[in-house]
């Protein structure tokens, strides 16, 4: 017996798996991953605005964005940047694409961890040291708007790529295959996430520095886990 | 205003398009390229075997399979060997992915033409003639039961390339930029389709040859298209 390597390349295909990473790389798993890096206890990800404001008590946070940009009466944004030291001891986020994968993988999926590029060799051992010895390791690519998005899957391509390595007789799927292949095809990061639309989405809003920030390999050591899940709100912890 | 690029990656994304390619590469759509560059008059696709049976008259052949293998009763297979000569005027082809595919793609898009590798310079060529300045043009990837097929990624990766390069100025939705990056990462067609589900699921068949028959780039001229179209039943020609 040896274990499958899969990838959800687009939001609408179910994957059920043992292990599932949820990456949405330009921005809210990067974001997520910087938050609980910083010293938030937990993150709550909740799919719709009024979840997010439903959660607001002292030593609360609410951070996200629709089409982009900070949500009115939230007090953060999506950047990573916002996310440096924590402004209390929980983050409610509430993003377009990332925290809605988070919550479908959180239905459908064993062990899920949370991340993208800035935490990708954390996220690989600790989703191999979860995995057992003939089970599924599915990264789920959030995409955007409904599509699949370059940027995530050249992100699951480099954590397939890294536990094919360690684990060795792993079976890839066509779609991790696609994945591995695009993660070969770019000389690094940066590239690969310059040419992506969530990247193009940036250009005039001043958060271009963003993808810079998305594509900092292996920068944090967290590796971000859901540990409470009901429909529509699921809690993420370092 | 420029054209744009796209490619469904998976059998069950919607794509509706100016211009479509529909892409089966192992096997059907390179098996129906060679029977229509052999000299059959026309390849009437249909979805369910029933409906393959209904054409029946003299004339007609009746191809195609299941589970990979010729479906009892019929004349012939889906390997591309066996349409090196034209046994019929007319041939009736049910496959489980391409077929279905290329119905899906009638129902949805203006100009549709169907094929893989050994055709996929006489594809761009009619692709680029029939799309409007402004138009989409979209690469269907068949899939394999269901789920992305690397081999039919790879074949989208480099007409949408041929496409982008010959166009200048269009526009690459994130999916065909993931479909590029895959045809760059593989050296050779052939490496790219062994590497892949379909190729595999022929291992021990006896049909094995067919993958590098399926990777033979550019070796007919035949570019088919779609020139009657009714639920669960369109005619491709030459």
């Amino acid at each position: 017996m040896s274990a499958t390597l899969h990838a959800a390349l687009g939001p609408v295909d179910a994957a059920p798996a043992d292990v599932a990473i949820v990456v949405d790389c330009i921005r809210a798993t990067t974001t997520l991953s910087h938050a609980l890096a910083a010293g938030y206890g937990e993150v709550v990800c909740v799919g719709e605005v009024d979840d997010a404001h439903a959660e607001r008590r002292d030593g609360v946070v609410l951070g996200g964005e629709r089409h982009g940009v900070r949500i009115e009466g939230f007090d953060l944004g999506n950047s990573p940047a916002e996310y440096a030291e924590p402004r209390g001891d929980v983050l409610v986020l509430t993003t377009t694409n990332g925290t809605r994968a988070i919550l479908q993988s959180a239905a459908e999926s064993g062990t899920v961890l949370v991340g993208a590029l800035v935490n990708a060799q954390a996220l690989v051992d600790r989703a191999l040291a979860a995995l057992p010895a003939d089970g599924t390791l599915v990264v789920r690519c959030a995409g955007v708007r409904g599509a699949i998005a370059l940027d995530d899957v050249y992100v699951a391509g480099l954590l397939l790529a890294r536990a094919s390595e360690r684990l060795g007789d792993a079976f890839a799927t066509d779609a991790a295959r696609v994945a591995t292949a695009v993660a070969r095809a770019y000389p690094d990061p940066l590239a690969a996430l310059a040419d992506s639309q969530s990247a193009r989405d940036l250009d005039g809003t001043g958060l271009e520095p963003d993808v810079a920030r998305c594509a900092a390999l292996d920068t944090l050591v967290v590796a971000p886990i859901v540990t409470a899940s009901a429909p529509g709100r699921v809690v993420v912890t370092a």
